[in-house]
């Protein structure tokens, strides 16, 4: 019996789940959650998966249910992964990757689901988005991405030279709006650090398959 | 030598390493980050103590210096506090545990750091609440709190029947908005478990002390 994730291929929050997947190598079944036909605010689903009707939701072999993209990884890591991308072993080193962790929550994931509010989930429900607030989220996040760049100056990856969980959660929102929407940009004059690291996480074959899976997925973001 | 926190005692951020040190019995030295003369964005502070220009900024009696509130509190749970606030030896206790702390980062975290934004950082720039922006974050907090409702209606706390440092994060921002400004509520009549939870984590002597050492600090919220 493989583990379960249920949730939308190509939707941010899955992709991370999928995505450390990947990287560890475990097997999975992904069951879609019809969002666009409300299936994940019925009060079954409600009661049973998620008590804030949001997906993903992750299950695994003993019946373990989960839900936070992010818990997930870090469970993922914890009981797959070694001590690798998760360095749960050396206070020191748990405590950068924290830090870095904690960073994406509070730095980046505001701003840029923000950004794709107004630009992708607005068109959902048939509406446009508020230009004047595009705007400032793309002036907020520009000035936090200077606060990457001198991280990613003094080491190559978040929480040091190594790759951890903590890069990887970039990936899904940031690559859908640099890479897919041109959006925003990781790779200006400014920031070249931070443009060498994008290109790093971006290359692995891990994410490169969670694309691919998405590609084949019955249901799309509208982009 | 004791360790060092640089920001502001009544700020959230501070009050998050604060309350946990006084939680753990760890004496501590709070140096003032005048945030009102821009300290915070000087060249050298951003250099030397923080790269994104923010507080607070936590130094160990060893130099490990670390940013990010929610990583310090991991760390001092870790370094000082065996395994009851941030119980990391056990992998489901663990993931019951960053689930909890990644609820508060995603579901409560923006709603409320926003109606925070707008009611009373605003007023440090001279600048009115947008009133239509209060009203669709307390729609939406109001919603994800009845998430809350549902958790804490089968648990006594976020993650299982002790407390951890994921129930502890909300005390800041959340006494601020509601036991201070009156602007939220936790107990409603719909949410008769949150409640009860709000009033237990709010009367920990912990807290209680947090909130006496801000009301000395010579910077205050213009509240």
């Amino acid at each position: 019996m493989a583990v379960k994730v249920y949730g939308v291929a190509p939707f941010a929050g899955t992709q991370v789940i999928t995505l450390i997947l990947h990287e560890l190598g475990i097997p999975f079944e992904l069951i879609l959650v019809d969002m666009l036909k409300l299936e994940h605010k019925k009060p079954e689903y409600i009661e049973e998966m998620h008590p804030f009707g949001q997906t993903p939701v992750f299950i695994d072999e003993d019946g373990t249910k989960l839900f936070e993209c992010r818990a997930v990884a870090r469970y993922l890591a914890m009981t797959h992964g070694g001590d690798s991308l998760y360095p749960i072993k050396d206070p020191k080193k748990l405590a950068a990757f924290e830090q870095a962790a904690s960073i994406e929550l509070t730095n980046f994931h505001p701003d840029i689901l923000g950004l794709a509010r107004e630009i992708i989930y607005k068109k959902f429900a048939g509406a446009e988005p508020d230009l004047q607030r595009v705007s400032e989220l793309k002036a907020s996040l520009e000035e936090k991405l200077l606060g990457y760049e001198r991280i990613l100056s003094k080491s190559k990856y978040l929480a040091g030279d190594d790759i951890t969980l903590a890069d990887l959660f970039h990936l899904p929102y940031g690559y859908l709006l640099s890479n897919v929407l041109n959006e925003i940009s990781f790779n200006s004059p400014k920031t070249p650090n931070l443009g060498r690291w994008w290109d790093d996480i971006t290359s692995r074959s891990s994410w490169k398959t969670v694309l691919a899976e998405g590609e084949k997925s019955p249901l799309q973001l509208p982009i």
